[in-house]
């Protein structure tokens, strides 16, 4: 197990329904040491590629993204969602179908900060039926980036997302992928990687 | 002129009706290198108080308060903004009105994350009405915590909420103060502290 892992097995609580609490550590109250080891993990990872930027979405991925950019030394920029459709300015903008929620979103980047130029890469927290991830795919390549690969702290590998991305032929890596979950015992089984 | 004066003067872009835009290197792109300077400053001007938790709001506030955490070597907590009377779990609640959208948030807090063992540094990016920043006392001093100082990246002194905090009697530091903006030549004049 990485440290990562480790962490989600000592802290982590499954719930019925497949739902896994990282509350304490990653997206609610974050543990500052854990994500500045994910930044350089992240950066380990992705060094032989010449990112310019690191993009992700509101809220909590911005806590993932602020290490990995650090790591960089490139601009951090997050994705706002919004409900409105009224977008001022030269914006970027994914319409994202939610699986869970059954209803749409818009996904919004200024224009300013992403083109052509950019090599970028994406970081999110979690990674399920992919909706957000697939907004800031939709929106990297709306501006003509380069997309050199995806970082996402924890992927459930029991629901679609993970496999769609791989399938479309980005580079995905997932810190932890959960494979299963049970509630009654807590036990939580990671892939091997 | 200080570092963040200094970097709003050349970037910073005023609109009519008071907007000041920071959007390329505060909170939609954001400057690393900055955001760490703040972290540094922000831990300077608070050295003297055990802090146990920075404490902020979704979503740009997170990469404020990141390197703040990072300097004290203590957890991030972010505060969610939800519209929903329907929380899950045991939860503080702050009933945020807006002075700008004339409508009422609520800010949450999960329970597990402050106590009244907590000294409280309450960290956001702007503070114009103060409405967000008031949910956070709000949240902090239900918790029983001690609220050990508020910082914040750019104040608007022309609005209320700076002059209604600071008679609250916290302690508040915002490293820029705006105390006017000319929105046809660009100029913004700060508060001389």
């Amino acid at each position: 197990m990485n440290f990562l892992e480790e962490r989600i097995k000592k802290d982590g609580i499954v719930k019925p329904g497949n739902v896994l609490k990282v509350d304490s550590f990653l997206n609610h109250q974050m543990d500052i040491a854990l994500l500045n080891e994910i930044g350089r993990e992240f950066h380990r990872r992705f060094a032989d590629k010449p990112i310019t930027k690191v993009l992700t979405i509101e809220a909590s991925g911005i806590a993932i993204a602020y290490p990995v950019a650090n790591e960089f030394g490139v601009p951090l920029v997050f994705a706002k969602k919004s409900k409105s459709v009224n977008i001022e300015g030269d914006m970027y903008v994914a319409e994202v179908e939610s699986f869970t929620h059954k209803n749409k979103n818009q996904v919004i980047v200024s224009k300013k900060f992403l083109s052509a130029e950019d090599h970028v890469l994406i970081i999110d927290d979690f990674l399920a039926n992919g909706c957000a991830l697939q907004g800031l795919i939709s929106i990297a390549e709306g501006a003509g980036a380069t997309i050199e690969g995806l970082g996402i702290a924890v992927e459930k590998g029991f629901q679609i997302g993970g496999r769609v991305i791989r399938n479309l032929g980005y580079r995905l890596e997932s810190l932890a992928i959960v494979d299963a979950m049970d509630a009654e015992t807590g036990e939580i089984t990671f892939r091997a990687q």
